[in-house]
């Protein structure tokens, strides 16, 4: 049960964003420039980082569709994620983004935890300050989006395929299609 | 030094909205809606529950730029903001108030960490369901927001006097006037 009355139906963030359109707004555009727009990480590398975030937050909702997109870009399978949350370090991820996973995983833990070592390590291998800026923001913003998620008590359908199914249409969609007005007539 | 090259002179957050004013726009645009547009919280009482989560996240520039503002708010002085912030229990603030800044302090925590009966405590306190999720928010988003200062490694003026002196200001001039681009030429 959420702790307050959100419209019914709709699972993990999208409750609290039909209930307050005006804070959607500027989330799903925060969403959409970090994950969506052109940039030097693939989409697929910013949408692993925000489900690695997500994991360490233990946020159920965030690290499945979050995690069935990143699928969907990287074209891996459900194991593949799986295991770069247990332990991106053993993967076959690219040198570079590991170095970017593991400031994500410092900012996590809190701002202070990022090291100049980590920063100059990801450097090392190729990261750019605009990179490294967006890996830190993104991180930073999923320790916001999962405490909306969770600190509402929002619910989320368990069956970790239906987030697998719907990767590529949420992919495809963006943050910014969402017609959060339309059925509750805000 | 922060961990990327960032315009000069900037403290804070205002480094990292200058150097990526793409992502400044929708930050800025959040910090507006939850701290300054029209709610039954006063804008007193959301810049402290944001003051109140940057300390839990010992965000030295967060806390007491947004305290300036919460003190001019709430036309108090800075060592009631440190009171509130040390045990806001031992406070005279009205006992809403306290029943939000408790949720907040579980969401600075993690979201999971917010109970039913912190929210069922707030509402039989005259909370509504809008001025609960806009707590949840706000400090979701500060624990955002200090993960972007503190993980870049930002500089900040280290005088508290000075957020003091500049809290009027900052409260007139709100969260989307800043000129981002003028000195950059972005």
């Amino acid at each position: 049960m959420p702790h307050i009355k959100l419209p019914e139906g709709l699972p993990g963030i999208r409750g609290p964003m039909a209930f307050r359109p005006e804070t959607a707004k500027p989330l799903n555009e925060l969403a959409e420039v970090l994950l969506r727009s052109e940039n030097s990480l693939s989409r697929g590398e910013r949408e692993l980082i925000a489900t690695y975030v997500s994991s360490l937050n233990d946020c159920f909702f965030c690290q499945n569709a979050h995690g069935g997109i990143a699928q969907h870009y990287l074209q891996c399978d459900i194991h593949f994620i799986d295991e770069v949350k247990k332990d991106f370090n053993s993967t076959e991820l690219p040198a570079k983004l590991k170095a970017l996973l593991s400031i994500a995983a410092s900012v996590q833990k809190g701002g202070k935890n990022v090291t100049e070592q980590q920063v100059e390590n990801a450097r090392s291998l190729g990261a750019t300050d605009v990179e490294i800026h967006d890996t830190v923001l993104i991180a930073a913003a999923f320790c916001m989006f999962n405490r909306y998620v969770d600190g509402l008590g929002t619910w989320a359908p368990q069956d970790r395929q239906i987030y697998v199914d719907r990767g590529k249409t949420r992919a495809e969609e963006g943050y910014l299609s969402f017609d959060l007005y339309a059925k509750y007539g805000k």
